[in-house]
């Protein structure tokens, strides 16, 4: 298997609070290996710049970009051979669609906040909803992109880091490269 | 296999940025089995409001509880057998250490904020890290618990709900029962 192409589209309100998952989605979306989230918003540079810096000491070249329109954003995206997944609690099982969706090379995961537009539903290729019951984008993205990635994220090397973490049974180990 | 009895402890500061983020940790914890959340601040009362009205609404008996201290705590769940698995970035790969886990019947998992005080490594029988890249306690939390429940959270029917999400393709489907 080789991992596929993942953008995560994020629809967010400009809350304080949304804006502090959003940030946790973007983190979430690079470590598991994507190459880009994409906000409906740009009320706030503080979500940009948290993801931003953990890239600078972390490594990657995971990208934070936004969008004035999702509907259209979401035509773009198929038009370039994206599948585009919709993470919803009324979506159907991932299980029933993982062969296939492993077998994509280029993936869109469209997550949201309270409100949704039903235009998101008819646009997605899928509607998956992780356990059916109300808990947290930040969560179902994370096991929606571990399941794609069959675990494959934790091989992920990011490149030009200057901080890596060493796993270890107690305490902190971290690698520094000048 | 037998699913395991989960207890989730919290470590939450009391900013409100923590708060909404301990909400998602309570609601994953319900929706991936957990019997309970145990939370290290009791000085707001908005995360167990939120999460009671879930389980009024989506059932279940999932629980709320403070502790005034995180050491005494531990030390208390690991008398009753529970083996304690602490999520950080700092840690082992849970791959490395899941078939012992899936072994267990007790599992407290304690999820960080920013600060953890040192002891908690120690008293850890574990500390796993997903991924060793900085993210979210909320997507640690759920893509341990997606591991260790081997993916039969999904199968969860919560007793007592007043409503219960049908997957479905495209659109939402709620059966309410009275």
């Amino acid at each position: 298997m080789t991992t596929p192409r993942i953008i995560v589209v994020r629809i967010s309100g400009r809350t304080y609070r949304d804006l502090r998952i959003t940030t946790h989605c973007g983190l979430v979306a690079r470590a598991f290996g994507a190459e880009k989230i994409i906000l409906s918003q740009d009320s706030d540079t503080s979500v940009p710049k948290t993801i931003q810096s953990v890239v600078e000491r972390f490594g990657g070249d995971f990208e934070v970009a936004f969008t004035p329109n999702i509907g259209q954003q979401l035509k773009k995206l198929k038009k370039e051979g994206f599948t585009i997944v919709h993470l919803t609690m009324y979506g159907e099982k991932l299980k029933s669609h993982l062969p296939t969706l492993r077998k994509k090379n280029k993936i869109a995961i469209v997550i949201g906040a309270d409100k949704v537009p039903a235009s998101v539903y008819q646009q997605a290729d899928y509607n998956i909803g992780i356990t059916n019951q109300p808990h947290s984008e930040v969560a179902a993205l994370a096991v929606t992109m571990h399941e794609i990635m069959d675990g494959k994220e934790e091989e992920i090397t990011f490149k030009n880091r200057k901080l890596e973490v060493i796993p270890t049974s107690k305490g902190k180990r971290v690698n520094k490269f000048s």
